[in-house]
């Protein structure tokens, strides 16, 4: 049995979605950001670094979206939700979930988290002040070049996909127009419609 | 024949030496930052994030230092740069890789690169200001929790070890203290006396 540490709006519904599409038995528990509890010794002995998503296995605590999503596809080979047997196709949507972490959710992040990166509160506001355009500089990468249509990484859906709807459900919080993007937002209302995604969802408190 | 678009003193070191680890057929193509080559249309056509590593393949362009890295352990299985056959060890493996390029690069890149978060001049010397708290944050964690020995994921060598090298590099030009960190500052030394990493170093102007 697989165990998904998760916060509601966070990055970790890639994994949820990944697990149900995936058909895993895994349960939830969700850790309570309002009262941080990702900061106290209990959550900081399954994650020391303090974040969402864990995945806690029979061998041990997985960290990190790319990562886990990787774990996911590969060890539901039957769901087919990555190209495992093709190296090079596996890199490129890896090349796709590693945007989405390291450029895309970073960017997002000075939104709330800018005190990760500096501590006078007018850099925070600074940094604030730039998400949408920061943010909606990714969108417009993935829609005008990566995104390639019907699903992330073209005809097969991948675990690029509930990652890609996981980060889109924040444009309107980040203030991008999500209308500037009508491939990416197209993707996002086929997304809201898959029975995976619905029951991570309602799972989450989220529908 | 793969090519390596590089430029001294980045990530793409990592690529590189994974590479010549792997024995792969390859050129390099060095991109000169200082020209703003990245950013015109000749290396965007390759690569349209405008970054480094991008490495051409015979099928396409690959792009984010943790897939590339992925895609040369999975091409070069002889090689044994990864575990291949086990999705827990590899999970964990792709947890270390993408800690590196989504946490530490990314504080290490508020040093230089703050313009990407904010436009405020203040905010980005603030920005810059808390680059040794904050890389320093990394590398404890990776020195306590994350670094197994002798190698980064235990008794094999394997593709985080020439990405951990690579950003332990920049330890001093960030202000970290490396002799804060003994295990991982050892990792350094002992990475410098490999062949294959003198090899990269040499090709890069760096040794």
């Amino acid at each position: 049995m697989l165990t998904l540490y998760y916060a509601t709006n966070t990055c970790a519904l890639a994994s949820h979605i990944a697990l149900e599409e995936a058909g895993a038995a895994y349960e939830t528990r969700w850790v309570d950001f309002g009262a941080a509890e990702q900061t106290k010794p209990e959550y900081l002995a399954i994650n020391p670094k303090g974040r969402v998503p864990a995945l806690v296995t029979e061998r041990g605590v997985l960290t990190e979206t790319p990562a886990i999503l990787a774990y996911i596809a590969q060890s539901y080979p039957e769901a087919r939700l990555a190209p495992l047997e093709d190296p090079f196709a596996f890199a490129e949507l890896q090349a796709f979930t590693n945007y989405l972490c390291s450029t895309l959710h970073v960017a997002h992040a000075h939104r709330m988290r800018g005190s990760r990166w500096a501590d006078d509160p007018a850099a925070i506001e600074a940094m604030k002040k730039k998400v949408p355009q920061s943010v909606g500089a990714c969108f417009d990468l993935i829609e005008r070049k990566m995104f390639r249509g019907p699903w992330a990484m073209g005809d097969a859906y991948t675990i690029a996909d509930p990652y890609l709807f996981t980060i889109a459900r924040w444009m309107e919080v980040d203030s991008v127009d999500p209308s500037a993007f009508p491939r990416v937002l197209d993707h996002r209302d086929r997304m809201a419609e898959r029975p995976a995604v619905q029951r991570a969802l309602r799972s989450e408190g989220l529908a």
